[in-house]
């Protein structure tokens, strides 16, 4: 499946066009774009976040490139849930128009409200909830429960002249969760027999065989824990997971134990979550963490941020000795999260540190303290057989999620042809119960570094990669471009290369040696001067050090 | 636990010290040295492999610090088993000194002669086998039966008067292994019965609950896959995982494939297996790479290296399409390895290239494809049962490891104060049965970064780290030390950091100004002219783009 850039036809009366513009090929930064009748709207804005061979990148956003001339046909935003992989880059998108109406559930707009405070904006909103509908221009929209690690999540069927579309966002069918909102099937099933004509699932764990663990089997195992725990506990998970916070807050009071909220993301969100009823509170469970230290150690438990081992986090800095709370011998610190591919040896360098320090480190490797929140491959079965969609589009997912999903489609009888495989910035139109695939656009990562969005290039991140590998060696000479002679120079830098700059000694010499032949020969430019330093400096380098560090010559007239 | 750096008192007579220099914290550069009556003894010699955090090195070295001036009293290097991290360090051990004498197994001392003689060294060797003892000046060795994912892995029983130690190298318990050399428990009794005053267990599993399963269990599943494979299989491994090659060349037989070896060290390694006879080929399976293209798909079995993502191996250079061997629809690559942690992100952007290629993928993941080569807890249980250790110095971990192997100790009776954690360079003194702690060395990482050993250091890794989060901008000035007058430049130069060179308009008269108004205050010199120039590009960076690049200012007295 080579990438194969065709633009596609200006699209024809009564025909809806899909096109994913992230999300397909990575796990995030899920957005697609919904086009009927020259009116647009889209569903989910969130965040890639960066993996090592991107290094220095603090987010990567969808690219508005489809979307960007065409801001005032945006009817509106759908927000399915409040994680930051459908969500976060809302705020980058009203930058580029204010006020471009958001829909989403409570609990999904009031986060994504806090996080737009932080940037200055603020929203229009329009809240709405399960079993209702809206109409948005030619879209007819009606709402799902589903079920994920985040309350008040939403599906969200799509009806248009040219078909109905259900869109799962993010979900998983846990058959006794916390608060009793499970997945709708029977709204699934309705909407199956009205006809769903195209479904576009979250494909996260369809490579994993069976069912999802609930929620619920969570809860004892901590309680068993943190009952047995001699001193200080520590809890770390995501700053979002109000069930898991919920069962933590359960487990302490059974345990007779204060919880203290730590880091910024944990006490705002809470703060959100317990206002709006979300999260209930036993009483007198919660302290302020500033009067934590006062309670004996076999009472409180931390329930904090940085179960992914971001470096800056709490548990992090706890690790390192950086943080208020000292970590000793007796502790025990649970990370009841999943650990996000890629991240292992951060996560792994912070269980040690703790380790170390004389903590009992309870993870999901040795104890029952994380379910997924996305439907397995089982789960999944259900929902083709209840929905029999006529076509399927498996989004959110790395290319082998979408496969394996594309592979329960086929075995529930949707016929191959109909189900499309494809990558972000994929065309698809549907018009009388046909899906087809009218074109692929040129989709590029938007990288956000410090307070620049998209300055920072692919280039630029190859280069940063060679800097990581290999270090830089960059050489200065003010050349008399007649002569030859270097009249200033060469000076040599380099940094990641070499402790002792005395190494340069023996090329300096060949480098003025070869400027001056090059001018004997007739050269007088400063670009075939830098090249011909570039090529001493390289081959030198190479045949001595056996290294390829960037080399970057500056050679100017005299 | 933080490092307290001791320098240990002068060895008493009729003392044993042990000194870890390696492997304790990192699962990799394993390397002990044993000293008695002025006399060593080194057991394994192994590298460990970089983490993102160290880019651009190759290798990473024990410290030879403790024994760089006492060459002349080695003995020699028992080598317990042929894997990397026991013997990758080999050839730099013998470039200090050549002569010293590698002492092990037929299969590890051959591994070993491969690799040196690519190095250009004949070293001197003493074959050994179970069972078998020698004599080495003090040190009486014992070498015992161990079962692990190579075969022809010893333990070994070292004793002098000081007491006995049992260093096990790399096991687990396989009860019916392929080649029916299980671990000899039966010698592990008679050593406790004798008394085992110091154990050095392996505790990579230490931290994994039960019974590692047998590998026996692989082949049925390699041959189910394989006979339904509808077209070319590729199967990556280790290359030196000798029984798991061996379950791929019969699983080939039995459905009627031909087996091609890809990759050097595969096709190195297996024959030297091969002629060793650890390696039984069947008749007729084994092809040539040249000849296997002629070879129909449904009848050939690549068996490759790269089972860990390793961007220059067979198999990502086929999940790109650079290699010979096209990968398409209908073809099957499985991979029959683990996952080392931090190559997830380089694992699974394989699987998904495979993927998207139309191959199905079949991992530890999906099917049973891999078993660990290393003891779980409940071997660990059986061994310290069967030995009943005075002492134990876990080893071969990182912390969370040796801790859980510590655990296991004393759940099995080992008193707490005769379990010994420590880290790299840990000076541990027996005597009459007494285990003590008699310093701590200061042990460093020894990087290997092309032809150079030792020349980069942890301060340019950091300044690699910086180079690859923001990139740098060089700027370099020719200043009239009188007058602060730039006469060439400022010229500005940068990679990684953005891709318009035009954003640094504005700050080069900045900088010529801040350099002018220092010599007005009567600076002078070029460093604080420098300083100057660090400063003002520092403060504009910061405030403009929110980014720290590497800032690296020259200025010279034009």
């Amino acid at each position: 499946m080579p990438t194969q850039i065709s633009t596609p036809q200006p699209l024809e009366p009564g025909t809806l066009r899909v096109i994913p513009v992230g999300g397909l090929g990575e796990i995030g930064r899920n957005m697609t774009v919904y086009e009927f009748d020259g009116k647009l709207l889209i569903v989910d804005a969130g965040v890639l976040f960066p993996e090592e061979h991107q290094p220095g990148v603090d987010l990567i956003l969808p690219d508005f490139g489809p979307i960007r001339d065409r801001l005032d046909d945006v009817l509106g935003v759908v927000l399915t849930h409040g994680h930051e992989d459908h969500i976060g880059a809302v705020p980058y998108l009203l930058k580029l128009k204010a006020d471009i109406p958001l829909i989403g559930s409570t609990l999904t707009l009031a986060l994504v409200e806090a996080k737009l405070k932080e940037h200055r904006i603020k929203p229009y909103t329009l809240v709405v909830q399960e079993d209702q509908t809206e109409q948005l221009g030619p879209f007819h929209l009606e709402f799902v429960a589903v079920n994920h690690s985040i309350p008040d999540a939403l599906a969200v069927a799509i009806t248009t002249p040219a078909g109905r579309v259900l869109h799962t966002g993010d979900f998983k069918m846990d058959q006794l969760p916390l608060d009793d909102r499970i997945t709708d099937l029977r709204a699934f099933a309705r909407l199956g027999e009205q006809g769903v004509d195209l479904f576009l699932p979250d494909s996260t764990n369809a490579d994993v065989p069976g069912f999802t663990a609930p929620e619920r089997d969570i809860g004892p195992v901590l309680e068993n824990v943190i009952s047995r725990a001699r001193k200080k506990v520590v809890v770390a998970s995501f700053s979002s997971h109000v069930h898991r916070v919920q069962q933590v807050l359960d487990a302490a009071a059974a345990t007779n134990r204060k919880v203290a909220f730590m880091g910024r993301s944990m006490i705002r969100n809470m703060n959100i979550a317990a206002e709006l009823g979300y999260l209930r509170v036993p009483d007198d469970v919660l302290i302020d963490t500033k009067k934590a230290k006062n309670v004996p150690d076999d009472q409180i438990v931390y329930m904090s941020t940085g179960s992914q081992g971001e470096p800056m986090a709490v548990l992090a800095r706890m690790a390192n000795l950086e943080h208020q709370i000292e970590i000793g011998e007796g502790d025990t610190v649970i990370l009841a999260s999943s650990l996000i591919p890629g991240n292992e040896n951060a996560v792994y360098r912070v269980i040690d540190g703790l380790t170390k320090l004389g903590a009992k480190v309870v993870h999901k490797g040795n104890a029952k303290v994380h379910v997924s929140g996305h439907a397995s491959a089982g789960e999944l079965l259900y929902c083709y057989n209840i929905l029999r969609p006529r076509n399927v589009l498996p989004v959110h997912g790395e290319h082998r999620h979408l496969y394996a999903n594309a592979d329960l489609a086929i075995q529930t009888g949707v016929p191959p042809r109909n189900v499309i495989l494809g990558q972000d910035g994929i065309v698809v139109d549907l018009k009388d119960g046909v899906a087809s695939v009218a074109g692929q656009l040129d989709i590029g990562y938007v990288y956000v570094d410090g307070s620049t969005v998209g300055e920072i290039t692919d280039a630029d991140l190859k280069d940063r990669r060679v800097l990581a590998e290999e270090g830089f060696i960059s050489i200065f000479c003010a050349v008399d471009f007649t002569t030859g002679q270097c009249v200033v120079g060469p000076e040599i830098q380099s940094r990641g290369f070499a402790e002792d700059d005395s190494v340069f000694d023996d090329v300096r010499p060949q480098i003025a040696k070869a400027i001056a032949e090059a001018a004997a020969n007739g050269t007088r430019d400063a670009h075939a001067f830098s090249q011909v330093v570039r090529r001493t400096v390289g081959r030198w380098v190479n045949t001595k050090h056996r290294r390829r560090p960037m080399i970057v010559p500056v050679v100017i007239e005299a």
